[in-house]
C-alpha cells in the first residue's frame, strides 16, 4: 500500500528529529489527522520563525531575543563570575535553580576528535577573550560541562588555556561543578565512580 | 531568566503532542535551532499540507490521496473480505505483512463510553451500511481490533449488528484475529491471558 504523499512527508521529518524513530514519527502523524487546521498552522509558524525571531547572544552565545541577552545585560548579575555550559538548555537547567547570580559562556558543543569537533568548531576562542578582555575584573570561571569523556578533554583544554593567559599575580580561579550522590539518589545504586568522587568531595558536616 | 518567545512557542507546540514531555519539547526545540531554516520550512510546509492533501477514502475512511483510496479501487483485491480496524494505522501494521489481499474499513476510534464516544461518534453505522449494500458479494468480515476492554464491546456490537442484519441462509462470516503468543516471545514471560488464548486456539501440528 503507498502512504499518502503528505503523511509520508511529516513522517520523514518528524524521523530527522533526534530521538524520535519510524513508529512515533507515524504516531505523531497520524495523531495530527485529527487536530484542526489551526493548530497545525500555529505548529508550523512556530517552526519557521524559530531561528527568525531569535538570536544568538554575542557575549555569551546563549539564545535569546536580543543581541544582548537578557542576563548578559541584568545589571545585577556578577560579570565577574562566568559558568561555561556546553548548550543553551545547561543554560535553563541551572537558571531553574535560581542559585547562580553570575554569567554564562554557552559553548555550542565540546570537544570531540571522533565527530571532527575541534576547539575552533565550538565557541572556545570567544570564551579566551572574553576572559582576557575581562582582565582582572574576572574572578572565576566555572566548568560546568557534561561529566563525559569529551567534557573533561574540553575542561583540561580551557584550563590549560587560562592559564597560558594568566599572568603571575593574577586572581582567576577555574573550578569544575561538584560530583556526588545526587540529591534523593540511593547510595547501593549509585555506581562506583560516582560514589568515589562523593566520597573525596566530603564536607565537614 | 525569560526564554525568548520564537522558542517558547516551539516547545509548547511540541508538548501538545502525544507522548512528548516538557524536556523531551525542549530538547527538540533546541535542536532545531541548529538545523537549516530550509530544512524548517520544509516541516512546516509537511505540517500545513498534511490535511489539505490528504482525503478519507468514501468507502473504507481511511487516509488517502483520493477520494477512492489505493486499496478499495484496487481490482485484484477481494472486495468479499472486509477487514475493520481502530485506526488508519493498524492497515499500515497489516499492510507490512502483505499477506491480506481483501479490503479495509477504518472505523477510527472504539466505542468507549467513559470517554463519550458511542457507536455513532465512529464509523460504525458506516461499516453496517457498507456490508448492507454489498448483500450477497460480501463473505467474510474479520474484526481486527485491538484485544482492550473497549475493542472487545466493539467487537460484540458490531457482531450483534450483523446479526441483525443477516438473513436466515445468509453464509457471511465473523471472524477475529487469533489471539495466543506472539512469534519470538518466551512462556515464562507470556501474561496468564495470552497463555489462556493460546491453549485454547491451538492447532494440529
Amino acid at each position: 500500500m503507498r502512504v499518502a504523499r503528505a503523511v509520508q512527508n511529516l513522517v520523514e521529518a518528524f524521523e530527522r528529529l533526534p530521538g524520535i524513530g519510524p513508529k512515533t514519527a507515524q504516531r505523531l502523524t497520524y495523531y495530527l489527522l485529527h487536530v484542526p487546521q489551526t493548530e497545525l498552522d500555529r505548529f508550523a509558524d512556530a517552526l519557521t520563525s524559530l531561528k527568525k525571531n531569535t538570536r544568538e547572544c554575542a557575549t555569551c552565545h546563549n539564545i535569546g531575543e536580543t543581541d544582548l541577552c537578557d542576563i548578559c545585560s541584568d545589571r545585577n548579575r556578577d560579570s565577574g563570575l562566568i559558568c561555561v555550559v556546553e548548550q543553551p538548555l545547561d543554560v535553563l537547567a541551572l537558571e531553574a535553580g535560581n542559585g547562580y547570580k553570575g554569567r554564562y559562556h554557552v559553548l555550542h558543543g565540546v570537544i570531540d576528535p571522533l565527530h571532527n569537533i575541534g576547539p575552533d568548531e565550538i565557541k572556545l576562542g570567544e570564551l579566551i577573550s572574553r576572559i582576557k578582555d575581562l582582565g582582572s575584573k574576572i574572578s572565576e570561571v566555572i566548568l560546568a560541562l557534561n561529566p563525559t569523556m569529551e567534557g573533561e578533554a574540553t575542561c583540561l583544554f580551557i584550563k590549560q588555556q587560562i592559564s597560558n593567559l594568566k599572568s603571575q599575580d593574577s586572581k582567576l580561579r577555574v573550578t569544575r561543578l561538584a560530583h556526588g550522590l545526587p540529591v534523593g539518589a540511593d547510595i547501593q545504586y549509585a555506581d562506583d565512580q560516582t560514589l568515589s568522587h562523593a566520597l573525596q568531595g566530603r564536607r565537614e558536616y
